[in-house]
């Protein structure tokens, strides 16, 4: 099934003591490109509502909105039908076309893509904001409950696999972009280093970062799910990184990285580099509950284990969640040690908005 | 007005034989969730169709689709209502615990953002292939009707300014990556070389290489109000390229481009680089008509101006558009003169797809 939905500026007149007028020029309209549809119900003395239905199941809901709109929303129960779409655009001129009709643009709108509905596949995703997003999805290639978290991996023709976490996309196979932005760009040398990797069960930067001669890569991520299926589904980010829990120059522990923190704490020992892979920065009107007591627990166990010049690089939000980063670098300023951050803007592909990512050191 | 768009798969028989019971379990729900809702009109012996209306405006169809589908329209006249966000979530939580719901992903689905209506500014998009994206427009800056094309700007909180011409998104002020990639990824040396820019009105890619050592820049737009609008609402992209019309290293010529291509073959004349701006490759299922004529009339031409070892660059077309790039490189192997080419994978922030550019050269 598809769902067109039609918006047309309406003359004052007709919005108000013309309605009846209104009402007839849209029957008409709609009565000559769609005459098989017939009126089901009819109330048009207030906002011009008016239900056409077909045999096949198309329905046509007309509505006048405030501010003078009137909204058409025509549902047809035939998939992927350009016959059906270039009727559609008719009943749009049609009415443009009509004395009803302000263009108040320069130049008359198009008819947008119809929402898809009742597949298999729902290609919508939304990102921040509450902004719907259509996506390039082929197949679901994975989909299971961790005791951790909903894993999810899509098929996307332009971004390759794409892991969702409890429904919020992680990471995409044409996403280099965030690796290199987690570790630095390439600006860092991480010869003879030792690196923590918090989270990134996904092994982009296990993958990143072995081949850079660092003395010993720590990755600890909870969830044995998301790696057995990255490992699968997600070559084109780990590559062979996750084949082994162990190499030359690193390790893998599946745990919680909470425990391992502590005891590293308790241990006296240091990190040069750590990479906090867990979760972008809580989106939520004040920096309190559960997501942000985690967040702050894992910064000051962290910069606790961080080497006095070491470097602490993690992922923030969308560049269009000013209100959470703010929040965060509030955060930032009240820890126990002073620390100094940069913040860059980045664009990874398969996100479809732009995201920050944090450097952060102390400030001796 | 807000639109959501509710679905459901619904259990066989109750999509069969027990379609009385599935219109009384989503009635009851509707009207627990929305008392103020009346049933205006019912036909549930085929589709479970009901239109509830309640006199705020608020409308909700139910219907019932092919594949055991149900689907739920909620109309919505109050602008960004949380509490009503809320309702609606109640309503999909309601049906999805229902006897009738088969719950066939791991995990149930959220609702999507609604579909925002009746605005003074359209905040939707049609990318490649009809895919429907929304986008974070602030504002119209600019809309007019030139002699050529329809011209208009949009301010993006993430993109700046955004291009559109006859409403195809061109480029914005956040798209380096897209005048990198058409003037060879700073891999070419433009040091005293002669340069063709056909198109590019928004001054990118002439701000891109003034400073690049060319001995001479021609760029050749036919749309004054294109590089007037650009020169006060797209500084981001054209700097101060485009405040005058020549420079030590280069001059804008405000024509047709096939005129001056023809009075250059007819001169003999030769340029070291041309970077051909003008439009994306069409879009339609064989290579005919008059866009792409007109491509090919401008590849020819091009052809004959270029130096033997010169560089020709070009945009193609989306990534979801494999058969309009596969028809462009068919005409490639088809010019008079044979030509070798490269073609490669942009992310151009604004553009929300991947992008493909061409490097061609004569192969002699």
């Amino acid at each position: 099934m598809n769902t067109y939905f039609l918006e047309f500026r309406i003359k004052h007149e007709y919005a108000n003591e013309k309605k009846t007028e209104l009402a007839n020029v849209v029957k008409t309209a709609i009565q000559a490109v769609f005459p098989e549809c017939t009126l089901a119900y009819s109330s048009t003395e207030n906002d011009v509502i008016m239900l056409f239905i077909d045999s096949s199941g198309t329905k046509l809901l007309t509505q006048l909105c405030k501010n003078s709109v009137l909204a058409i929303n025509i549902d047809h129960h035939v998939v992927e039908s350009a016959a059906f779409t270039a009727k559609v655009e008719e009943l749009n001129k049609h009415i443009q076309e009509s004395p009803c009709y302000v263009n108040l643009n320069a130049v008359v709108e198009n008819v947008l893509p119809p929402i898809k509905r009742g597949r298999d596949l729902c290609v919508y995703d939304n990102i921040s904001s509450g902004m719907l997003i259509e996506r390039d999805y082929e197949e679901k290639v994975f989909d299971n409950v961790s005791p951790y978290q909903h894993v999810k991996i899509m098929r996307s023709t332009q971004y390759g696999g794409i892991l969702f976490l409890d429904g919020d996309l992680n990471l995409a196979e044409s996403d280099l972009e965030y690796t290199k932005a987690i570790t630095g760009y390439d600006n860092e040398d991480y010869h003879d280093k030792t690196v923590l990797i918090l989270g990134g069960g996904d092994g982009g930067i296990l993958h990143h970062l072995r081949d850079r001669g660092p003395k010993m890569i720590t990755m600890i991520d909870i969830d044995q799910m998301v790696i057995d299926a990255a490992k699968i589904h997600l070559r084109g980010i780990c590559f062979d990184a996750l084949d082994s829990m162990a190499g030359p120059n690193y390790k893998v522990i599946v745990d919680d990285c909470v425990v391992h923190l502590e005891k590293y704490v308790s241990e006296g020992k240091k990190f040069d580099f750590i990479i906090n892979d867990l979760t972008a920065i809580p989106v939520s009107t004040t920096p309190v509950g559960d997501h942000w007591d985690f967040m702050r627990k894992i910064l000051k166990l962290s910069m606790t284990v961080l080497a006095d010049n070491g470097k602490y690089y993690t992922q923030g939000n969308s560049q269009l969640q000013p209100n959470a980063l703010a929040m965060y670098e509030q955060q930032l300023r009240k820890l126990g040690c002073p620390v100094k951050f940069e913040k860059k803007i980045v664009c990874v592909p398969s996100y479809l908005e732009n995201w920050i990512f944090y450097k952060i050191w102390k400030d001796l």
